[in-house]
């Protein structure tokens, strides 16, 4: 089998390392539009070649998009383009929003040819330096509309998630992203938020280093996102990512108005209140 | 040297186990109010022995108030008062907010035998069971107006905080109220409330542990911590923390209203300027 893994960031990378070491792939094609990418994931061996995009295409069985959602957009429907006239390929997406990716296929003839895939993992680093082995292992992988693609398709990719370690989850591509927004991107959106606010308050940047307890920096961990992954993720996903922020507002006004009016039976009960999260994430 | 630890918690425990294996203590004695928790820390072995609060303060050479601010600030004026007539004892406190605790025995007639300080160190969960070795090493210990105490009670606990693995750092009690609300109180309150967002939204629990990514995870992980601890620390250092929660809302709205205008140069200039947080923590 060989597997053509388009954008050799953190998810591809990762990806390529598994599959090709877990002998799911015999050999992995790599795609990078970034030269200094492109000559670090040869030199680091991510991939066994790094080729031209319809290389990738026309040789690799299996097609990895694994490019911030605002170009897979734009390139998923260039993949099945050049799939036609042929039979068993299949080409899949990694990427963190779904309902726009999966509209924009949606009457492709090629369109059962195509898997919509979010596997659930991540670090706040990003390029071929950012890859690691292991790194989808136990997490949860997102198909989104499979009933639209064919089943041994379906089936080949639940295998390729399968030797990555990860639970597959069905459901339906805006769902997807509604619930991506309150427990992903809105997570994104505050760390964002949050570095902002100390990097305005707290101008010696030498009190932020000496000061930052290991909780600060878990926090803030996100906020080291890159933007060309984040931004289109935030448009694509505008209409449910502003409702979670509108939630989420309210409920630091909330906490304001108790701070600001010494409420420290109110304070308690929004703490106890958010302590439930204790039972769902140990 | 015996060390009385009161409040045997995550702060209190984990000192008393560095401080007896590292030997600077040769007996660590103990005062734990709740009656698990007592029992807990005897069989855990975090200290030598339980005893009475006045037991602690007649035969420590140094004793540790590790409870939550509120409950500190009455009992720091009590321990001083039992210090008349003694010459060497000392009384530190462990507590995250300093300016009120620090004003309240400012006219003390013992206030040179109490150093306050604050180790910047913890982990989202509480009591006996929680404390851990090593909870300290290369983290930073603020000493707050330590020209108020005398010279070799600070010399002392300099060297106590030493045995941690802590690097002091010395600052005026209200200044350290400012910097903390900035780099530690303000996570707390956004992890909270992105709790409690996920919560209101996400009514499925389910959802929340299946696509809670390892982002997600970290983002909300002080949301754990518990409100006996947290409710003083707002309530003390309200003025601080309102302020910083109002710039944060500020951020959170040029956010949204970036991602409402579909204004992705905004949107990427935002998160490129939170971007400047990873050069400042690594």
């Amino acid at each position: 089998m060989i597997v053509s893994v388009i954008g050799l960031g953190l998810i591809g990378g990762s990806m390529a390392i598994d599959l090709k070491k877990r002998g799911f792939a015999d050999r992995v094609l790599g795609v990078e539009n970034d030269p200094v990418n492109a000559a670090a994931a040869e030199k680091i061996g991510l991939v066994d070649e790094v080729v031209s995009f319809d290389d990738a295409v026309s040789r690799g069985d299996i097609v990895i998009i694994a490019v911030p959602v605002g170009t897979a957009v734009k390139m998923l429907p260039q993949v099945l383009d050049r799939f036609a006239g042929t039979k068993d390929k299949i080409v899949i997406d990694t990427c963190s929003t779904k309902g726009q990716i999966v509209r924009c296929v949606h009457y492709h003839p090629m369109r059962s040819r195509y898997v919509a895939t979010h596997p659930m993992a991540g670090t706040e680093y990003s390029g071929p330096w950012a890859a690691m082995p292991n790194l989808f292992d136990g997490r949860a992988c997102i198909f989104a509309n499979s009933e639209e693609s064919d089943p041994k398709a379906v089936k080949t990719i639940e295998n390729l998630y399968d030797v990555l370690n990860m639970r597959p989850i069905y459901m339906n591509a805006d769902n997807h992203d509604v619930h991506t927004a309150y427990v992903s991107h809105i997570s994104h959106v505050t760390s964002f938020a949050l570095a902002l606010t100390v990097l305005d308050k707290e101008k010696d940047e030498k009190h932020i280093f000496d000061l930052a307890s290991g909780g600060f920096s878990s926090t803030v961990r996100l906020a080291k996102s890159n933007a060309d992954m984040w931004v289109p993720i935030l448009s694509q996903n505008r209409d449910n990512v502003l409702q979670v922020i509108d939630t989420y507002i309210d409920k630091m006004k909330e906490f304001r108005e108790a701070i600001s009016d010494y409420d420290e039976e109110k304070i308690r009960s929004l703490i106890g209140e958010a302590n439930r999260i204790k039972k769902i994430l140990r």
